[in-house]
C-alpha cells in the first residue's frame, strides 16, 4: 500500500465549503488505496487576524506567546478537517506538530526542524484512519514549547513529514495548477511545467517564483521526496519535482533530453545596494559584507567589477529585501570612515529576471540568447549574476513585464509557439 | 511567599482592552508579592462560533476533535494574555492543559480530571514568571488525546490546580460582585454574601444558583482551598467561599454564630414528570427509575407519597432537565405494560424555589416560615423536598418571582431589612 502525505493551504480551506471540499479529495485518495497523512494550513485570513489581536494586546509581541496563538489557527482548521472526513464515512484523527512528533530548535516564529518522531501518525494510519496534522508548527527540543516554522512552513512539515515516514510521495495542493514556465499573471502564455528537476526548482524559488518555497525543496531534495504540486480547485495532475522525470509524465525519451529550460522568473520584492569608490585592496569586501551580516541581513546577489586602473577604486552592488534596506544604508553608514568609500546608493525601484534550467550548462549559447532578448525588448540590463544552471539580471522596476514576456517568448516556452523552440525543445 | 490561582471568564476576557484589564489586575496581585497562576477561558463568543462552524461541516462533530477544536479558544487568550503582561514589564508564560499537568479520563466534552501535575507550572513561578493556564482543558491518561472538561470547566481547572500547587486561594474573577442571597435580576435587595461555607454553597450551586458550579465547589471543598468569587471589573471583595469563615471578614463573633440562611436559590430549567397509578408493592418505583437510569438521564427532586388506602396505587413525581423530557417520557412509555402504571404527565411550567441554610438543621421553625411565606404571597406548593441544609418546593413557573421576592423578604435577607431579621440573623 502506498503512503501519500498531503498539505493543503490556507486558501484550499478558507471556509466551511473549502474543507468539504478538501475532504472529498483526501478521501478519494484514501478510496484509491492509499494511506493518507494530510498536513493543513490555517484557515484563509486566521493567522493575520489573530496577529491583529497580538498587535492590539502588545506592539511587540513575545515569540513564544505569539507561536502559542498562531498555532490555534492550525489547530482549528485540522479538527475541522478530520470532522468534515469522519462525516463523510471515513476514520479519522487530527494531531498537533507537537502529537505528531516534529521537533524543531527553539527560534521562536522561524523554529527549524530537527527530528521528526511520527510514532503516533504511524500508528493512526496503520489503524486505518487519515491522519490529518497541524502544519507550520512543532515543539522545541529543549523546553518542550510549542514553535511556529515561518514562512512556508506548512510545505516544509508536509516534506520532513514525508521523508520520517519514508512516503511514495508529497502532494502539495494550492490555489495554482503547478509550476508555469514564467508567472501567469505577467506571461499569459505561461505553461504549466509537468516536471521539473529539484535543482531547477531550487534556482525557480531562489529567484522570485513563490509557488515552493526554497526551504521545503531543499528538504526534499536531501530526502529524495518526490513533490507533487497541484489545484485543490481543478484536481487535474500538476507539476512533479523529482531527480528523475517520472514514467508516466514522460511524453516521450527525447523530450527529457531535449529540456533545457525550465522557466523564467521575476522578483521585484529586491532593492539595489552600491557602494561607490571602494579602495581595491584585501579587506575592503570583506568589512562591508560583515556589516551587512552583524546587522543580521540576508542579502541574494552581489557584483563587483574590476576597477579602473586610474582610481583604484571599484564599485560593489548588492540585493536585499527591501524591507532590509534601512537597516543595510544605516549599517555601512557606520563603517564608512573605516572602509573610506565615496558614497552609498540605494534604489528600490528594481526588478530581477533569472532563466533557469540545467540545460545551459552544456549550452553557451544561452546567455547570449538570453541578453538578445533583453536588447531586442529595450530592456536595459544593470547587473548580471550567474549560476551552472541560472542567469540573473537586474532591470527597471518598469521594464519587468516587458523582459519576462521576451525571454519567455525567445526560450520557446509560450504556449502556442511548439515550433519556435530554439535550442531543440518541443514545447514541453 | 503566597501563591494565588485566579480564574477569568471569557465575558472578562471577551476583547483586547478586556485582556488588556486582566492583564493589570494579575500584574497587581504579582506586585503584592504574590506568586500568581492565571487560569483563563476563551475569549468571550469564541467557543460558540467555534461550535458553529464545527456543525456547518458535520452535523454531529466528533468528540475527540471537537475537544482539538474547542481548545484552540483558551489558547488564543491565554498567549494574548501573556503577551499583554509581558507588555506591562512582567514575565509571563502561558501553558496549555496538558502542558500544565492536568490529566484527564477520556470522555471527550465532559472529562473528569484524575490528576493534576503542575510541574512545569511550579518551575516556570518559581522563576518569577506569572504562570497562565489555559482552563477547560487537559489531556486524556490513556491515550494523550485532547479533551475538554465541559460545563464549569475553567473553574474546576483553577481549583484543581490551586489544590495541586497547595496555593493560599483560588480566586474565581466573573462579571458579578460575588454569591448573593438570590438572584438580582429577581430580587432587587439581594445582598452579596461576604462568606459562604461550602455545604451551603454546593446546595446553592445545586438548585440552580449559577455563579460557581457544583462539581466546581466539590472539588474545592475535597482539598480545602478557600474560593474568592469576585468582580473582574469592579475590584471589590466578593464572597468567601471556605471551610471556616476568614477572620477579615468576620464583622463580630456573634454574626457567625446567628447564620442561619445563606440565600434562596431558584431554577427554571426544570420540568416535572409525574407517574400515575403506580401499584404500591416493592420493585415498582426501581423499575421507573432503572428505566430512567439506562436512558442516561439525570434527575434532581423524587417525590413518592404514600398511597390510598382504597386503591393500592400511588403517583412518584421527578424533575429533569427539560432537555431530557422526551427521553424520559420515551423510556417511560416503554415500560407502561410491565409497570402497569396508569398515566404518565408531563409538565414544563415549574420553578424550583430553594432555601439554603446550614442554621436551619437546629431550627424547626425555618420550614413552616418558609411554607407561611409561599402562603401568603399567594404561591401554590407542588412538590417538596429537603435536605438538612435545604428546602426546596415546585411551584408554578408564573409564580416564581414572588415566590423567591417573598422567601427572601421573610427571612431578613432584603438589603436594607437589618431589623426585620427573625432567626437571630443581623442581615450578614
Amino acid at each position: 500500500m502506498s503512503l501519500v502525505v498531503q498539505k493543503y493551504g490556507g486558501s484550499s480551506v478558507a471556509d466551511a465549503e473549502g474543507i468539504k471540499r478538501v475532504a472529498k479529495r483526501i478521501v478519494e485518495a484514501k478510496k484509491n488505496g492509499n494511506q493518507v497523512v494530510a498536513v493543513v494550513s490555517a484557515m484563509g485570513d486566521t493567522t493575520d487576524e489573530l496577529i491583529d489581536l497580538a498587535e492590539q494586546v502588545s506592539p511587540i509581541p513575545a515569540g513564544r506567546e505569539l507561536d502559542m496563538l498562531l498555532t490555534a489557527g492550525e489547530r482549528i482548521s485540522m479538527a475541522l478537517l478530520a470532522m468534515a472526513i469522519k462525516n463523510l464515512g471515513h476514520e479519522a484523527q487530527s494531531f498537533t506538530g507537537s502529537q505528531a512528533g516534529v521537533i524543531t530548535d527553539s527560534v521562536h516564529n522561524k523554529a527549524r526542524i530537527i527530528d521528526v518522531t511520527p510514532g503516533r501518525i504511524r500508528t493512526s494510519v496503520d489503524e486505518g484512519n487519515i491522519a490529518i496534522v497541524a502544519g507550520f508548527q512543532g515543539v522545541s527540543q529543549d523546553n518542550k514549547d510549542i514553535t511556529t516554522l515561518g514562512r512556508g512552513g506548512s510545505d516544509t512539515t508536509a516534506v520532513a513529514l514525508a521523508a520520517a515516514l519514508d512516503a511514495d510521495v508529497c502532494e502539495i495542493y494550492t490555489d495554482v495548477d503547478g509550476v508555469f514556465t514564467a508567472d501567469p499573471r505577467v506571461v499569459k502564455k505561461a505553461r504549466k511545467i509537468d516536471w521539473i528537476s529539484f535543482e531547477d526548482m531550487l534556482e525557480l524559488a531562489a529567484s522570485g517564483s513563490k509557488v515552493l518555497l526554497h526551504r521545503c525543496v531543499e528538504y526534499a531534495r536531501r530526502y529524495n521526496i518526490p513533490i507533487h504540486v497541484r489545484s485543490s480547485f481543478s484536481g487535474l495532475p500538476g507539476t512533479w519535482v523529482s531527480n528523475e522525470r517520472p514514467q508516466q509524465s514522460a511524453q516521450g525519451a527525447e523530450q527529457v533530453e531535449h529540456a533545457l529550460i525550465s522557466g523564467v522568473a521575476h522578483d521585484v520584492s529586491e532593492a539595489k545596494v552600491t557602494v561607490v569608490g571602494v579602495p581595491d585592496k584585501p579587506g575592503e569586501a570583506a568589512s562591508i559584507f560583515r556589516a551587512i551580516a552583524s546587522a543580521e541581513i540576508n542579502i541574494d546577489m552581489i557584483v563587483q567589477n574590476v576597477s579602473a586602473a586610474s582610481t583604484g577604486l571599484t564599485d560593489i552592488s548588492f540585493t536585499l529585501p527591501k524591507a532590509e534596506g534601512k537597516k543595510a544604508t544605516a549599517a555601512l553608514e557606520k563603517i564608512k570612515p573605516t572602509v573610506g568609500y565615496d558614497s552609498l546608493r540605494y534604489d528600490d525601484q528594481v526588478a530581477k529576471i533569472s532563466l533557469v534550467g540545467a540545460g545551459m550548462k552544456t549550452n553557451p549559447g544561452v546567455t547570449a540568447q538570453f541578453f538578445e532578448a533583453l536588447s531586442d525588448a529595450g530592456v536595459n540590463i544593470e547587473l548580471i549574476s550567474t549560476s551552472e544552471i541560472r542567469i540573473s539580471v537586474v532591470t527597471r522596476a518598469d521594464d519587468v513585464k516587458e523582459a519576462v514576456q521576451a525571454v519567455h517568448t525567445s526560450f520557446g516556452l509560450d504556449n502556442d509557439s511548439e515550433e519556435a523552440v530554439v535550442y531543440g525543445g518541443t514545447g514541453r
